[in-house]
């Protein structure tokens, strides 16, 4: 098989673990596939560098700041090429303009063009394991850039989808994909298999096991992703197309705790008020997530929404200038977001009720409710968060197989 | 003017230093110069990261250690760069690839073949400032290389010569090129001017200031150099070419205590066993310095030779190897060099009596010498080493100016 493994931050955290981590390849490569591997910078690296440009400067230029930070991931490729190469392994370290990966200008976040996978084609076909720096390309004018957040990730999936390489592993701190927190519910079990659409759920509803951009990117290439730890050698979670596998009901449940709510009263129903509202919202990057609009007995409209907590007071001064005197603006931040996520909801009616009457059972109340193809969502009181999420759990019997 | 400064380990020891160094440049851009610098990586960088690599192994491949070494010097760049505009000065930070710095694939000591200086001149015409990766290029096949001990000195010369740049600057710990060591000879004067020529054979008897190859590039690309402090803002030493200058009769003298003697009595005269000898010693990669030969009394010759103190063994070993019982083989590690160089002896007779007059006056006896057209090279024994240095000192006259 060809298999593009990535390895981050914390699995190529010291000189050890990246031996460590050269010994799993070697395992691998033992069993005659063809390797690209992806590293990360070693953990602390790419802070530490952060640290050095604030010395000098708040707001450092993007440029520089990516010729600053491309340098971590490329001494982890260098080092763990360097270590394979000592076992016997022909091995060799790639930049990511070695590797062909072209990007667009926007530094610190720039996305990637196209890869050209001609040089890592070459090196594979002499036997070659190729050591690539993650998070990393260059632009069409010759300078570095880097991927932002979640740019190694990135790098794994592009590379493996130009490749058409049959599996891309990535590798972290963590077993793979659960059914929810472990840590509010021990009953928690991991995923063999979970599909694009459900893993991009999760991981805007909280899970950090893969960042949205990643999985994205493998549904648009149709790259199989497997998400696992290098600590343990434990099955991982499958990141894959739906209809590869039998359609689970409900496959995890979510509790994304950095939510606010603000509701909006006594606000002029004029034509376009809403439409100002939230434009107002999206000028100040404000990310509204759940919205529910009445009209009041008094004919007035209420308008309740959704920020993030951290944006709370920058929505709601927002809010203050663009509204009439007569306008009530209320907020509250003890509030969370319990989603249920499944692919099997398309085709099964009754998965909502199910999920309103677990709740109701715990006598706690639900203040909005969005509901997408595969998604529920609930607000409810902060309190009541992991009971609500361990409630869910046991209702859909995510603990079973 | 367009001047090239290059500003090694120490003078961006820490981010501190790098701020020094943000501040020197703009004093520089203020009196209207066009400026593009050359920076190593933060002392003690190069050292860990080799570290990393021997934690892995004691012999890794070249091509890694490119891509791991080259590394330090982006960071200091690209921090230099961001400390620059940090203070309003419009900069940008090249790796030595966007600077068009191409090299042959001979892995960490790689030689530059050409420049394409394209990318560095349309910033400058944009009024920027180009701070560059020092010691390291790419190779045509698009690897990244190192340029070996003393690179970034070198990078910084041949971009001065791509660039035909009024002058090259080399800031470093020390204020220039001294008469003689001033730990030997506290009378000791910095020189003003010194051609190359002179450079030459001072930094290959031991003056650190400079290593040879960048003298010698310079001198090939017609480089103004001028090596001076980043600590202090005394004038530094100009080297340059020797018809731009007073031409003094003694420059400066040298004192190399990595000496070793060998002897070699009672060899069988037949033709062609000095070619063997010198050949053998070659192909060890001892590196022999004085020679001389005289056929003794006996119709046996003797050859004395000079080597580096640390190479004696080795090239005693070699020296039994092809030599017949007979013959003896002795060796002195108690004998040093002193050098008198100056471009003045060319047209100047009498600058060695000078020499061998001193010596004899404090009873020092000279055991070999070489001449060469600007320079005198005299083996004595290693406790007049510092004696003869201030003699010679004394006898030039070194002292004045």
């Amino acid at each position: 098989m060809l298999i593009v493994q990535k390895y981050g931050g914390t699995s190529v955290g010291d000189l050890e673990r990246i031996r460590a981590v050269s010994q799993r390849v070697i395992q691998s490569a033992k069993q005659g596939n063809k390797l690209v591997i992806v590293v990360s910078a070693m953990s602390g690296v790419t802070n530490e560098l952060i640290d050095y440009a604030n010395f000098f400067s708040k707001n450092p230029n993007g440029k520089d700041m990516d010729m600053l930070l491309s340098s971590g991931e490329r001494v982890t490729a260098a080092l763990l090429s360097i270590a394979l190469n000592e076992q016997g392994f022909k091995a060799v370290s790639f930049s990511g303009r070695k590797a062909g990966i072209t990007t667009d200008e926007v530094f610190t976040k720039a996305r990637i063009k196209f890869i050209d996978t001609q040089a890592i084609k070459q090196e594979l076909n002499q036997g070659k394991i190729v050591v690539i720096a993650g998070f990393q390309g260059v632009s069409e004018q010759g300078d570095v850039t880097t991927l932002g957040r979640g740019g190694s990730d990135l790098s794994a999936v592009a590379v493996a989808g130009a490749l058409e390489a049959d599996l891309c592993e990535i590798y972290t701190d963590v077993d793979g994909v659960y059914t929810t927190d472990p840590r509010i519910e021990p009953k928690a079990r991991k995923l063999d298999k979970i599909s694009y659409e459900e893993m991009l759920e999760l991981a805007s509803l909280g899970a950090k096991v893969l960042q949205n951009r990643s999985v994205e990117l493998a549904k648009k290439l149709n790259v199989n992703l497997v998400t696992r730890s290098s600590f343990n050698h434990n099955e991982g979670t499958i990141i894959t197309k739906e209809n590869n596998m039998e359609q689970a009901l409900v496959s995890g449940i979510a509790l994304d705790k950095n939510q606010a709510r603000i509701t909006l009263r006594k606000i002029k129903d004029k034509p376009g008020i809403a439409a100002e509202i939230f434009s107002t919202l999206a000028n100040e990057n404000i990310n509204v997530d759940m919205i529910i609009q009445n009209i009041g007995l008094d004919g007035a409209t209420n308008l309740g929404f959704t920020v993030p907590e951290n944006e709370l007071d920058l929505a709601k001064n927002a809010m203050q200038k663009i509204l009439d005197d007569e306008a009530v603006i209320e907020s509250d931040r003890a509030v969370v977001k319990v989603s249920v996520v499944g692919v099997g909801m398309k085709s099964h009616s009754g998965v909502a009720a199910t999920a309103f009457k677990a709740l109701a059972d715990e006598s706690i109340n639900i203040g909005m409710i969005s509901t997408s193809e595969i998604k529920i969502s609930m607000i409810v009181q902060e309190k009541y968060g992991e009971l609500a999420v361990r409630a869910l759990h046991e209702a859909y019997e995510l603990d079973k197989k």
